[in-house]
């Protein structure tokens, strides 16, 4: 136990927060709060009276944080795709080549199931928070390119010129984004991604990722 | 010339239209009238009124051919989707192989093209008309599954097993929505697929899907 928690004990009262801390909390409850509306309801029916219900903030709180219903809806896809991308590289360790790719699939659906409202929050997006959406989506692909540009410099994907790894990066994403719609999901909820689809996915991936030839090798 | 239409010049005086073929016509004209309108304004704006104006039919008369807006709605993807099978299919020839492959995503680039409403009409549908998605993705899906199975059959890609042919079917789809989304517009309207990019996608299936080697067999 540290210093300050023993120091807390025996006084037998907690810290008390800073005013920036105490704000950060309130903010951080209204995303939590309208993930969890708009995973349920959609970006239509998540009000503003249903959100700072759900975080237990009066009403007129919200517009200390807040524009509008709309600037919250344009950052909270952005923020959630920040969660993601950090559970993800928790994941990833020391793994290279398919490994790695194999990894990053199973991470992601495993988000998914952990946080099942993000689904219906990205796809509702394109139509509902296009801006969010294209911050998202060029921030997800931005980064999965850059991992695969990696990947690449090592000497991994011996058949792909450097400029195709971001057609390559937005060819999994969709992959990923399809599969989950199709089999990630028991009734409403997401589930557990089938074992052989993530088999075929990976056979998909092996082959035609990291097995293609160099350009003027033999091919086999 | 064909006979009937001898006459017709003879006689300077149209065929009559059937009732039935009047009432075809009507209703191919709101369909077309609201696929403009949700390409250019989405669903959400695409009132009756704008359809029927748009249309040249008066507005009372829509209700002879729709329950509501949303039933013109989950009507209009799937009526759009057989269009573009019927699009693709005209495309692919007698070509085997990766080559039917190229046919196909090329097709599908030229459809959107031609069709420019199409995409809005198709992701905002998953939000709006979800009904109309789920139909519209499991009819194109299973028509790519089953098409591959025949490609399967002549033994194009040993290394599947039957059942991975809808996982499969399922990425490349994908592939295609998110590759046109990023690179297929031009401005706010679909253009010309860059060319380097069509290669980056065929050298993944080619690799990936043809290439890939039979269980068992030798890895290379």
């Amino acid at each position: 136990m540290s210093a300050t928690k023993e120091k807390e004990q025996q006084t037998d009262k907690p810290r008390r927060r800073s005013r920036a801390e105490r704000s950060e909390e309130t903010r951080q409850a209204l995303f939590q709060a309208a993930a969890e509306m708009v995973g349920e309801y959609g970006y239509a029916e998540a009000s503003i009276s249903r959100i700072t219900a759900r975080a237990k903030v009066a009403q007129g709180t919200f517009y200390n944080y807040f524009d509008s219903r709309q600037d919250l809806f344009d950052q909270l896809l952005p923020a959630l795709g920040e969660k993601m991308l950090a559970y993800i590289r928790s994941r990833m360790g020391e793994a290279t080549g398919p490994e790695r790719e194999e990894r990053r699939i199973r991470a992601y659906f495993d988000f998914l199931r952990d946080y099942p409202e993000f689904y219906r929050i990205l796809y509702e997006a394109e139509t509902l928070a296009p801006k969010a959406h294209r911050q998202h989506i060029d921030a997800i692909a931005g980064g999965y390119a850059r991992a695969l540009s990696r990947s690449w410099e090592r000497g991994e994907m011996p058949g792909y010129e450097k400029r195709e790894l971001e057609v390559v990066a937005f060819m999994l994403l969709a992959a990923r984004g399809y599969l989950s719609m199709r089999y990630g999901f028991s009734g409403d909820r997401p589930g557990a991604m089938p074992e052989w689809v993530i088999e075929a996915y990976m056979k998909f991936v092996r082959h035609g990722l990291y097995d293609a030839q160099a350009p003027g090798s033999k091919p086999t």
